[in-house]
């Protein structure tokens, strides 16, 4: 009979135990996404002929006046590709912009989808952020998205994987969501 | 005695039954919206006199030079209204910006506010994402919210409702919230 | 004998009291903030040579055809610091930019990050909102954060504390995050 009742009360006190560890537990576990994601973005500044405007990137603005670009607005719709080579089979497109935004020294401002191919429906993830291309590494947040992104929040950590002057830079896009739904 | 005991046993399953059911439900539930709003944007492109700025839409940028208007920013405070009507009382208004993103069809990427009118205080709701104007339907991100729409989250999809050329649109956003605060 | 299970009775009882109450308590502190932060930003619109880009703020495109300035596009990269004073040690960058959005008044929407400075590791906070400029206060959107601001959300109130003409404003941003990880 004592043990019976002793059963109970263990049972009663693992409830609160569990879930109070996993209470623990998420907080511990709160950075570890729930879905990452690596991706590469390919951004053709040049194409052959150095219009303003070729097949994946609009100069809006150039004041033409700053070294470091303050002030120029760039408009792109980019491939994004699983590896780092930009000949390999897009699986979605980069699009948005981004602005130089400091007279010493280069640093960007962005503002960008990344929108998937579907077959079956339209995903995309939306990014905005600071983007100081000198450092090796920079944080930018996931601000939504949509389809099977479906309200996802987190952080994207962008690395300049290759530049090529005037002509190409890539990308390696290093999606951590913090929400998946 | 011992169904007074029993009787606990299966007050105390109830509870983790009745928890990770929640649990399931709220699964269930998760795409379904705890708000939705549908609202008509009008962008008046042409108001009579082709100046590149009339009263609720103003082209910062035309290059020019491409037909899918590559490039192009548009700043617009276009009127908001309930139903398709241009010149229903206007609920507030849509304020930010488009740009076209692609060299070889039409397509956007947008970020805009909706400022609702209100005298007893302010509220808006804040948008961003790809706009591929080509699709009959393009969901966007809900970013935040403020006053009556404090903390929102969720996405908009958005359909174009009517199209005259280079004069007026109409985009149907119908909003569906996934978090309500 | 009674009187424990009238004890395991209550305490299941109390388990579930404790669980509803921390819901309700929950809802009541809704919009109490997590965090809260004030910071004043500084736009040195004119640095005595009056360029269009000076060493914190570039207007992009200025239509020149509208003096609400409806369609200008300011880049800025601007001090931040703790209190009012213009010279005193910013404790990092708001950088992004802002467009004017209406014809008949002066009304801006803007999208920036404050970037920090911080020698262990790179924080920012990324805002998006309108702002009606001729309003007191106005409430933008915190749409996400990094590093020491991860996955932050909330809104930020705008207050213009100085404006000078054509030269120099002062905003006081009163930050209140609802979402701290």
């Amino acid at each position: 009979m004592g043990s019976t009742k002793l059963i109970l009360v263990l049972f009663c006190l693992l409830l609160i135990i569990s879930s109070s560890s996993a209470a623990h537990k998420k907080k511990i576990q709160a950075r570890k996404p729930c879905r990452r994601l690596v991706f590469y973005f390919h951004d053709i500044i040049y194409n052959g002929k150095n219009t303003e405007c070729n097949f994946s990137h609009c100069k809006c603005t150039s004041l033409g006046q700053q070294r470091s670009h303050f002030g120029d607005v760039v408009v792109f719709d980019d491939p994004i590709t699983l590896d780092n080579n930009l000949h390999s089979t897009p699986i979605g497109r980069a699009q948005g912009f981004y602005l130089y935004d400091k007279k010493e020294t280069f640093t960007a401002w962005l503002v960008f989808s990344f929108v998937f191919n579907s077959t079956a429906h339209k995903s995309s993830l939306n990014f905005a952020g600071a983007d100081p291309l000198m450092n090796k590494t920079r944080d930018i947040s996931v601000i939504g998205g949509t389809g099977d992104f479906f309200m996802a929040r987190g952080i994207a950590t962008l690395r300049t994987d290759a530049f090529e002057g005037e002509v190409y830079f890539r990308l390696c896009v290093d999606i951590k969501l913090s929400k998946c739904w």
